[in-house]
């Protein structure tokens, strides 16, 4: 709750979101492209500890950390996606690698990991990803034997971002580190194309946080597409009917990251608070409240 | 190829459609719903020996059974889906199980496993699964280093099934064995609500079947349903806008099996064929090339 916050801790998670937002658009300001912007946007939330994306990865209910990422060139609509990894140091690079290297779009555990050794993917060692806060929130969720989103404060931790390039070209890329005490491998909707990420030329790029399961059965990220490729909706039109009516009738609760081809950005969610931040050639904003 | 069918097996594959009608088609007789009808006739075909599905599945890189399944219920948008399994007799009812007793969509690989063997689903051994055609598939592509899908004879393997109940409610189940010599942790379609599989009573339910990596990309049976929601499309119109124009330009061969809520059915497909069939009170057929 935002009772729980600390002006130290706001202070922290604020430089964590800057952070992400320069290694982003610093890509997009020295002629990069929007996947690359979006990749070193999330590698950058990954390295920091405090959102549960790889660094910061929630403990599973054996202890460990299983890790989903995944992204998409909206140019050709390509793309890649990784679930139940360990010990990937990014495991966003590891879904760009797929996209660019492999006949795939989505590999799982120790396949994945496999292929992530053998094209030569960065790996770190229990201790890299140990964290104090995260280990108790485990051992409580432990002895209530329940499974959390880390959303505890109604604030999703996983992490995302979307881009537009100066070449029109959109991407998204999301990552996460799952539920605290997760168990028989679920899977949540950061690795699935058209749930937790999409993106294509022609509409918008999206990226979610939230409840996983809901956002699969409402196919989230494709729908706002489709709401404007379709209907005729603005990005803004469309990202309300989802976040707002659609989810929460399905008590979907979550939000999303969206900027269309024009270069409008949305940051609905339907939660207390949710991470994010833009930056365009005139601004730069970060924010986790609803003020 | 079609050349390479014998009057026999064609007999032999024909009779396991028809099995699979009659078990789906007796439950709306008998008054059952949508989704234990398509159970139903997934069941039949999983149990099927020449369907890449349960019994029939594929040898994966290391000689073993990797299986994916889903299934949704258009009358809650509810869903559940598998992947990654061995050992599971029947992927569709562990599918069902997580749709209607876990808190979760999609499960994976071991914890998968053990959510099945604590809810009591029926396992077989290796020689359950081993099937001489199969072995030796797998012996060639091993020997070629290639992976492939089971459309040597551009007829894919994966199967499912769609209904429509007497009380309009709408379901759609997919299952499949994959990918021969499938290597690390590669997730097609299948489980993907959204992509293989989607049912809604306000639009249409689909099942898909097909290069797995571009029904991810293009988001295809939620695609259908988009196209009928949102730009007013007859089901006939969407499948062939999906099927033989966007998935053709991006080489998605491959098909998929379609029914809206007035109980037209569209069967279409971009390969050379599909073993298919339908039940109406009136009639009954089923095909498998394009003739």
């Amino acid at each position: 709750m935002r009772s729980s916050m600390t002006a130290e801790l706001q202070q922290q998670y604020e430089q964590g979101l800057q952070d992400a937002l320069q290694a982003g658009y610093g890509v997009l300001q020295s002629g990069g492209s929007a996947v690359d912007a979006v990749q070193a946007a999330v590698v950058s939330l990954e390295n920091f500890p405090l959102f549960n994306a790889g660094r910061g990865s929630v403990f599973n209910n054996v202890g460990g950390h299983e890790m989903d990422a995944s992204i998409m060139d909206g140019s050709n609509i390509d793309a890649g996606a990784v679930s139940g990894i360990s010990h990937v140091k990014n495991p966003v690079l590891l879904a760009r690698t797929i996209m660019d290297k492999s006949e795939h779009v989505l590999l799982c555990g120790q396949g994945a990991e496999q292929f992530a050794k053998k094209q030569g993917l960065q790996f770190e060692d229990d201790a890299y990803f140990y964290n104090q806060h995260r280990y108790e929130q485990w051992q409580q969720a432990l002895k209530e034997d329940s499974i959390s989103l880390d959303h505890n404060d109604k604030k999703f931790g996983t992490v995302g971002a979307v881009a537009l390039d100066a070449n029109g070209n959109l991407a998204a890329a999301t990552s996460t580190g799952g539920m605290t005490n997760k168990k028989f491998g679920r899977m949540g909707d950061s690795p699935i194309i058209g749930a937790g990420t999409y993106a294509n030329n022609n509409t918008c790029a999206i990226s979610c946080t939230g409840y996983g399961e809901l956002f699969i059965r409402a196919v989230v990220a494709y729908d706002i597409s489709c709401l404007m490729e379709y209907k005729g909706l603005s990005l803004k039109e469309a990202c309300h009917v989802v976040v707002h009516d659609k989810l929460v009738k399905i008590q979907g609760e979550g939000g999303l990251v969206a900027i269309d081809k024009h270069g409008n950005i949305e940051l609905p969610f339907n939660s207390e608070g949710m991470y994010r931040g833009y930056a365009t050639e005139n601004e730069r904003k970060v924010m986790i409240y609803k003020d």
